[in-house]
């Protein structure tokens, strides 16, 4: 692998965040999480880790941000290690076709939601680690993980926007209430959604988020959380699924396996190579970030990063 | 990139194609097309062509079978080649979430196909190809590339095969007949779907299909069909929509994107590295050749091959 | 029952045709069958046929207009009179939740439609009677069988309408093409589609329709085509189905069962009493003449002819 | 009207109620909500009461039993009552062609559900009439209007069935959670479940059933508890949407406005002439008294009552 210059790159971080922070189409803010909707959708971050640690940054990457669905990566980290195979008895591993918080789907195939990365997934899989034990144990190991990930301690869950997320979550808990109904919840659904809730408000800034995902770049010198072979399948889940149904979408353009949050945050790999977070929180019309998406595909093919040749 | 051993290769393919001789559970023939019902199920057959076109093969690599929703590849190179970004507005991008065949999402999205790799959106693009042309033309336009690009003159049509699939076409008829009340179909619809059909009879052995997939890697020393980003985006597209329904297990699994085949051929990329081909003529419940997506998952892990990290 | 005397009826039926005349929103007429495009929205007539043949009208009730899906009645009289209850392995008896031309639903539930008036379904009846008969054959029985129940020999097929609608048939054949695909049809798709196209080209005045319509009440008198127990199956069906996914709409307002059809036209039945056509040929947003819905709910009021108390 | 001799009738009744004893195939009585599925499925009861309150009965005509969703019946005439035709902006009119606890019609239609018989849109119902008030009250009123409308005082809520089936209720608080996810429910999700599970409870025996379904057959000598108007409406919403997705069967078979529920019975309207109540627990395949579906459908035959004629 030809390696990319630590100059080069720096110099392509920056003409990426000089023009995004230009850009005068922005998206909009998501505002149904009345506390996300406060955010200023000015700001523009972009972070890039090398497997050895090396964190590159332009714009806003040391402010943090509420990571949202970027957390259920994680999440499926830690379920995939708790059962293994097993969970795939819960959640289908197949893009979905529809929104990220559709229950037409669920209804067509039984309550077994398509993939980990809609919403019905997350749940089943938080629902799975949970497994009896206390949310607040769940959570602490989500943040024992995420910190060792990013070898940095100072990560939390921000409890106003968990609070502001659970007083409308109420399509989640029909999903969750759905799955109960179907059999495939093994906790009390306000338990579960109170997991739930709380992991989608974990906060990082794009440094931090870039060094937690250096695990999956299966490079020699990243954190090894993870097994290479159980990397590879997350990343091809992310691909897959990682952007709702705007996923073809983001491969297509960038060409690199990705999960989006509906907080404006992105994590992309490009595996053996490097980890990628980019924040602004402005959404486009699928709910992922305007500008991350398209400074994403910028900085791929200023780099060659595309796994797709 | 660390180069993988072509004896060591070499040997891959014979443990491959051994271990897949003696499977005892080899999948299903379509039956949908009564010539392809025909075929014996006991066959397989497995390529590897690297940029510059040496071809390592085992089993039954020199039989010629039907391409079927393989040629969608190459009709779609040519059609990007004709049309540019034009044709997106005629199909869309995205995983479909349901069966190759399914008119539902069809009407949902009103007339306009998720992807170029559903039946719909392939007869999407071949009418996009022909676009008033004669479907000879345009026939004899997808063998000239298919030959260049496996730089060999004896690849055909088996007009057995495609009179078989034209008596049974009902159901991609009614497609074209929905595309066409929406506005979305160009030519008439008999035209259109006689040459569809024509395409899908297409004719190649694993050898030549694996060096006709050769200018979809990207690497020096392969042929240059197309530019390379618009090779990057024909992967993606391979990888998120490549097999139906069953492409987020192909990822899952091998972590190559390809595209499948009712014939039971498959095509896989390995991006900078080589051209993949693999025969078996039983599909598995998505429609997929079942030891084919086998045998692709074995040569990636064997090979490292993954895209995935 | 308490007869409504007929002096008064008169008198009702000018009220409602003057008011009608006046009306200021009449509705969309119909674009997708250029023929029909061209009718002139002012007009409106309406008849009430007694079963001893005695005929009100008031209005345009003596112009001739395309009956268009009200002759999927008369269609399904004649095929329960050939098959009986083997026409219920081919289509079902449950009103269907979306429009009138949905292939969704079709899909669903594996090319068998849901009941006899949605487009799918009128075309497996037609399809049933057609078995291996000429076109001709079934459109001369057809005729036959309206011009004895209004004991009027003046009822025709309008040729440019017919051909008109065949220019533009593309949703029709993809539902023939798709029950094709299923199994669900006997005959080419041509021929079915050729019959069905002219069938619904059948052009009667509101006078000429409800006479024509008499045989449904089931009142001594009245002709007897089909048997008393065959009649109140026909009226389930007009009233769960009749007016397409405003069928429910209709049941509320009017009380009777009917059947729309796109050229304005709507026949009703009061069970015991009386058959009743009205035509305007503006629709509204379910493709139900507005007027002529409005009309009939007007009627009922007037009359205390609903069959709900 | 040709009065039916209350002789005959009861003869009728007799025969009916001991051919249904004898009948060896009986429908399979609901599992889901664990208190019903203790009912012994061996019986049979059936009554017809007359616009004066004459009651006659067969077989287990006295027993009480869980009427469930037919006390969706009584809810809508107090919330018609309460809201007029505003009720009709938070719920639709027309058959859903879905099964009654289908979130998917719910999700295409942005959380209106499409008519107040499925359990979603008797949800919405009770939610519309609770509007702020305690359920006790919403509950007392229900108890006073059917206790009115029976003239007996003697009918009750059971409350272990309530309890059971608020155990099992993920499915209606997963359609509660999601109306209100779409703005479409006023009180908390609890209160309006709680509510409506106890609603269900109300225990009538067949005898009581049908004389509280006098008020809908608008005859002289009934009780008049909502206007002659509303009376036909709410008959009309019976016909079309009273089986759930049986309901065209229901109107085919039988010809008469009705409503199922879950524990086996039936409430029927002869519009002018009778109120008809059957109960026998085991369902068919769409949820519906197997054997009370075939009572009806015999009583109509041989008295002639039905609407279509």
């Amino acid at each position: 692998m030809e390696a990319v210059n630590q100059t080069l790159l720096r110099e392509i971080l920056e003409q990426i965040a000089h023009e995004m922070s230009a850009a005068p189409d922005r998206g909009t803010v998501a505002t149904y999480i009345p506390e996300l909707a406060k955010v200023d959708p000015a700001q523009f971050g972009i972070a890039v880790s090398l497997p050895d640690g090396t964190t590159l940054t332009a714009g806003d990457a040391a402010t943090p941000f509420s990571v949202q669905s970027i957390s259920k990566v994680f999440m499926l980290a830690i379920a995939l290690g708790r059962l293994g195979d097993q969970l795939w008895h819960r959640v289908g591993r197949e893009p979905s076709g529809l929104a990220f918080n559709s229950i037409l789907q669920l209804e067509r195939e039984k309550g077994i939601p398509r993939n980990p990365f809609v919403n019905a997934g997350a749940i089943a899989v938080t629902d799975a680690v949970l497994a009896g034990h206390q949310p607040r144990d769940v959570l602490g190991e989500l943040l024992r993980f995420v910190r060792m990930a990013a070898e940095d301690d100072d990560i939390h869950i921000n409890k106003a926007v968990a609070a502001s997320e659970q007083a409308t979550a109420h399509r989640n808990i029909a999903l969750a209430e759905f799955m109960a109904a179907e059999g495939n919840l093994r906790n009390a659904v306000a338990l579960t959604i109170g997991t739930y809730v709380h992991q989608c408000a974990v906060e990082m800034s794009c440094a931090q988020l870039a060094r937690a995902g250096r695990f999956l770049t299966n490079a020699p010198g990243a954190p090894r959380l993870v097994s290479a072979a159980r990397v590879r399948r997350i990343n091809a889940l992310m691909m897959m699924c990682g952007h709702y149904d705007g996923s073809g979408e983001f491969a297509y353009r960038a060409g690199l396996p990705g999960k989006s949050g509906v907080g404006g945050g992105i994590l992309a790999i490009a595996p053996g190579r490097a980890s990628i977070a980019v924040w602004s929180p402005g959404l486009n019309e699928r709910g992922n970030s305007k500008l991350g998406s398209a400074a994403i595909e910028m900085l791929v093919r200023k780099t060659g990063w595309s796994v797709f040749g």
